[in-house]
């Protein structure tokens, strides 16, 4: 498996594009993507649990109930939740989608993000359509950049993998930025290969995949209404279809989880506002739900997160989010270190502050990847969380998000 | 039951004190505080449910077990926690209050606050502790100031009540601002009265009193590792003992009620870095459970949080918390207003947006108090929660708190 340029079209048979259409005021801003699969592709998705759904999340549900999909349109800048048109409008989106593609309405993948609450207007998505399928090609770049809302970079990347001799490839992109925390799919993640596997071993890789990935990042503790991570496989690689566990399903989730780590990380790094990302790992725990819950709730405590904006080795303040997360650990057993490309540093030995010398601290702690390393020794479990740092910039963006 | 002037000493039989021990480095910083009852007085006390303890819980838990104490002694730079020698400096720190006091050292409840993982260093204690004792009096101010770290706001209160034909008095004094988190003591909490009660009856009001009061504060979502609620009875207003529940329990209760109620007001309104006061009220749920986990949700919801700051009617950030919080509810009856005393805007009805005048929604959320009115209508219960808005100063307040 490598790591290869490229986002959702670097598989074989898929095309996309992004277009402002005019949900957004800023005419700079891409606001709709479009990606298309030449065939007709299997399809799994992971939702939001809040119970509050945005429209579009229902509509897709409905769609891919069959476990099939050729498209997915998304727009940014209006979240298309909570208003009471919002299934009609996501309908729509999909009628114009397919009308525009060719295709069925129900082979339509279909996602919003943005502010809750204002309705959406189908009108510049019917007039723009025309726009984006034309310009459906190598154009992984246009619907990364069109799905983006507060995020400051765009999010894409690719593997090429090998099943069975033939190589396959995957790819994704993703927003992220605020309202990311756990609970399945907290953000918008789009993920193409043409790698064959069944829809139900894709179902289930996905499935498996998102609960050490997606659901192990947060940068705020607040779960959207809208997000979902959607894989279409469109099978035009060639290889023998997966259809059972065995090595070439193994090779598949490897390559999925090359993607989802990837964009996890990216879209931790890219946390509003957000100057450092936050790599909390955890070994030696008694069971796996102990690992996890500790991970992200050491990268979920906003004191801890701003102790790391000011790059100061607060490490009480790590202990303490164990502490209080629920997790049923023998807390005089824990070491703790940071660690970045300066170095590594141990602060805490057997729950106990040992000393250090805050110098290095802070230079390992001026960097802007930093890796919280929780041994617990009392089990062989581990888990892997991702967030950022708390910052001013986080207060600016949401103290005046709509206006 | 009327609100009177002071704090701990508003009750027969109290004294107090606090200075400025060496503990902190700033000169003019109070930083250990006294309260000490003439006679023996009944005692209960909460603590955190943080497995990761601060070493004077563990003594104080030993030190009332008899449900028994005379008086407290807290300090106030140091949090004497995640230390090896901790127990022992918190079992010093008993020694050297009861051999001042006259008094058992098993008759001390001790508590600390401050720095996590920093060896306590007993000296300036029993160096301090002769003009502690000495300048005991009407000094609950002292007390008040030497317990507060990164609170601005001085936080006392107390109650006149009436028990059988007697009056009483019910005081406290409290510290807050950063990790405050509901489950349990989340802050440093002393309450004395001179109603005579029994250490069990004592013991039921402050377990039953916390779930709706300080276990509904929240300030950034960690809950800490040192905090305590302790309550002192010490029967010198010369009622008849209250043994059951009845009548007096209930005068009682209330009387602890206005007391814990007003600090959290005063505690969620001093959060750390924070310009305003929220108060989220919730009716019309199914359950109990429901109504709290939504009225907590909302509180600690840093997207709303820093909304409230922007002074930005995003009410669709507080339908967020509520569809996250793991409320078994139908969103789509969901009615939601903002007040203040600017006056009250309806901004959601049955789930979905209404119509709303941005420039009154602002007049309203400029305001230092804001009521975040939620009504279910799906049941007969409710509940009501504190935070405060998400700042730049927060950030700023913890970026660099050791250094």
């Amino acid at each position: 498996m490598k790591q290869i340029e490229g986002g959702v079209c670097a598989a074989k048979g898929f095309t996309a594009n992004g277009i402002h259409c005019g949900i957004r005021k800023n005419k700079t801003k891409r606001d709709l993507a479009l990606i298309k699969s030449e065939v007709m592709a299997n399809a799994a998705a992971v939702y939001t649990t809040n119970l509050v759904k945005g429209a579009p999340i229902s509509v897709t549900k409905e769609n891919i109930a069959d476990g099939k999909a050729i498209a997915v349109i998304c727009n940014s800048g209006n979240a298309n939740t909570c208003n009471k048109n919002g299934v009609e409008v996501a309908r729509k989106m999909c009628d114009i989608t397919a009308k525009a593609l060719g295709i069925s309405t129900n082979d339509v993948v279909v996602a919003s993000t943005g502010v809750i609450g204002q309705e959406l207007d189908i009108t510049p998505i019917a007039e723009g359509m025309d726009e984006l399928a034309k310009g459906l090609g190598d154009n992984s770049v246009n619907a990364a950049e069109a799905i983006m809302t507060t995020d400051t970079v765009l999010k894409e990347t690719a593997f090429s993998f090998n099943v069975g001799g033939v190589e396959c490839r995957i790819g994704g992109i993703a927003k992220g930025s605020g309202m990311i925390h756990p609970n399945m799919a907290t953000m918008l993640v789009f993920v193409t290969t043409d790698c064959a596997i069944s829809s139900d071993m894709l179902k289930k890789a996905l499935s498996d995949d998102i609960k050490t990935s997606f659901n192990m990042v947060s940068v705020d503790g607040d779960t959207s209404t809208n997000d979902m991570v959607s894989v279409l496989a469109n099978g035009m690689a060639g290889n023998k279809e997966i259809t059972e566990e065995g090595v070439d399903y193994e090779a598949f989730k490897e390559a999925l989880a090359g993607v989802t780590r990837y964009l996890c990380r990216m879209i931790a790094k890219d946390g509003e506002g957000a100057t450092k990302m936050l790599e909390c790992k955890v070994d030696g725990a008694p069971t796996e739900e102990d690992a996890t819950k500790i991970a992200k709730s050491v990268v979920c405590s906003s004191l801890f997160k701003s102790a790391m904006f000011g790059a100061d080795a607060n490490w009480g303040r790590v202990l303490c989010a164990i502490g209080y997360c629920g997790a049923d650990i023998d807390v005089e057993k824990i070491d703790l270190s940071f660690a970045s490309e300066a170095g590594k540093i141990d602060v805490c030995k057997d729950g106990y502050g040992i000393e250090f010398s805050e110098d290095t601290a802070k230079e390992i702690l001026v960097c802007d990847e930093i890796q919280i390393l929780i041994s617990l020794k009392q089990g062989e479990y581990e888990a892997t969380a991702w967030g950022c740092d708390l910052t001013y910039d986080y207060v600016k963006i949401n103290g005046d998000y709509r206006t």
